[in-house]
């Protein structure tokens, strides 16, 4: 069974989801069952390098839409992630110096939604994300995006770091949000480049933002030291549209 | 019974909420019973003009977290509301251009709370919200806010228009937030300030927008055409805080 919600259940409802090569982000299986087709559901989900987690049947109730998981529940996604290569074709398209969002470990879909929005909305060419510790395209993620999904790629990636250093070869720079920062104003923000945006709470991991060139911050003026993240990306995002108009 | 929700049910709990003076957002109330108890909340709820909502018991046993709600559930202001008045003195305090940010029926607890904290980042005096249609001071909302609440004054008035009216007497500007106007960054927004935001899908109400002397536009270089409200806040609010530094 499926439903609008990007969510599967049902042991053969899931076999072929996997086997039909559909994007399948994170299955939840009945704890300490050893039943013929869940474990097939196991077989085929690490064949393809699928998180599974394991559940008990309470669980498994609160997850399934309609009561009937049979021991199994899966997420799936309702877009297609797209390549790193397609989001810098578009950038060539448009004759543009390439600009991609990047996302190290947002885990909330409004946030994610709204990032994908406002990446549409400033004129990104794209947003990346990575595979693990981070929501993926579900319908949530869709609906917060207000259809800017049908139209902004979505590229999901094993390592951001390693991805980013390919970038770099190709010209990009990189520039972390980060309160420490220096101003996002004293930056120069017009090149081929890459923005990087941490998770809520944590901030950009140590591993990435050892490969940033910049962190940028946003002035801080009142008694709390941060932003929501997906309304401190579009600060950001914007003074690199400010900065590419020549505006201000 | 009161939890951490902000939800306070049952009959003599919320006729004891109305009582004590609390800020009591909205009942709802069982549609069709003229039980003694039930009247009295009715009773105390039209003195003090809190909007009551009749429904029926399957919605009211889905609106109530322990379902002990004996015909009424009420939603009550986590936070006190603050007077416009307060808000001034605060710009006053610290001998800055009063820069309120109006909110014109956001009705997404998210989205007021993630104002609320962009409000304090960007050193705004407070925020203005009307009394109906609009989320109030939930839990959700403080949540939201990341503890901004506890920095940042919200004043919730009856009449957006009129308040506005009466700033401008004192020197205030407003500025509506609206796809169609002058782009932001030609506008002057150093002065004394309010920043008006429209809700979601809708936009800013023609009556308030009447009220405005400028109208200010986001660049939206994609296929979609407006940003998440609390986005749009902060990508507003923050041209405000450029403009005051001189910088870019």
């Amino acid at each position: 069974m499926r439903d609008e919600s990007g969510i599967i259940e049902g042991r053969n409802a899931v076999i072929e989801a996997l086997r039909s090569g559909r994007t399948v982000e994170r299955i939840f299986v009945l704890d300490g069952s050893h039943e013929g087709a869940l474990e097939t559901v196991k077989r085929e989900a690490k064949k393809r390098g699928i998180r599974i987690d394991f559940a008990d049947r309470s669980r498994l109730d609160n997850l399934s839409p309609s009561g009937a998981h049979q021991g199994v529940v899966a997420y799936v996604a309702s877009f297609n992630y797209a390549e790193v290569e397609e989001l810098l074709s578009k950038a060539e398209e448009r004759g543009e110096p390439p600009f991609l969002i990047f996302l190290d470990g947002i885990e909330d879909p409004h946030n994610l939604g709204a990032i994908i929005r406002t990446a549409n909305a400033s004129g990104a060419h794209g947003v990346v994300i990575p595979k693990n510790r981070a929501a993926g395209l579900t319908a949530a993620v869709a609906k917060a995006s207000a259809g800017a999904l049908n139209y902004t790629g979505v590229a999901r990636v094993t390592n951001l770091g390693r991805t980013m250093e390919e970038l770099k070869e190709k010209g990009f720079w990189f520039v972390c949000a980060d309160m420490q920062g220096e101003s996002m104003y004293s930056l120069d923000l017009t090149g081929p480049i890459g923005l990087v945006i941490g998770a809520e709470g944590d901030g950009v991991s140590r591993l990435v933002r050892e490969k940033c060139d910049f962190t940028a911050s946003i002035p801080m003026k009142g008694e709390i030291d941060s932003l929501n993240a997906s309304v401190a990306a579009g600060v950001l995002a914007y003074e690199i549209v400010r900065q590419r108009e020549g505006r201000g």
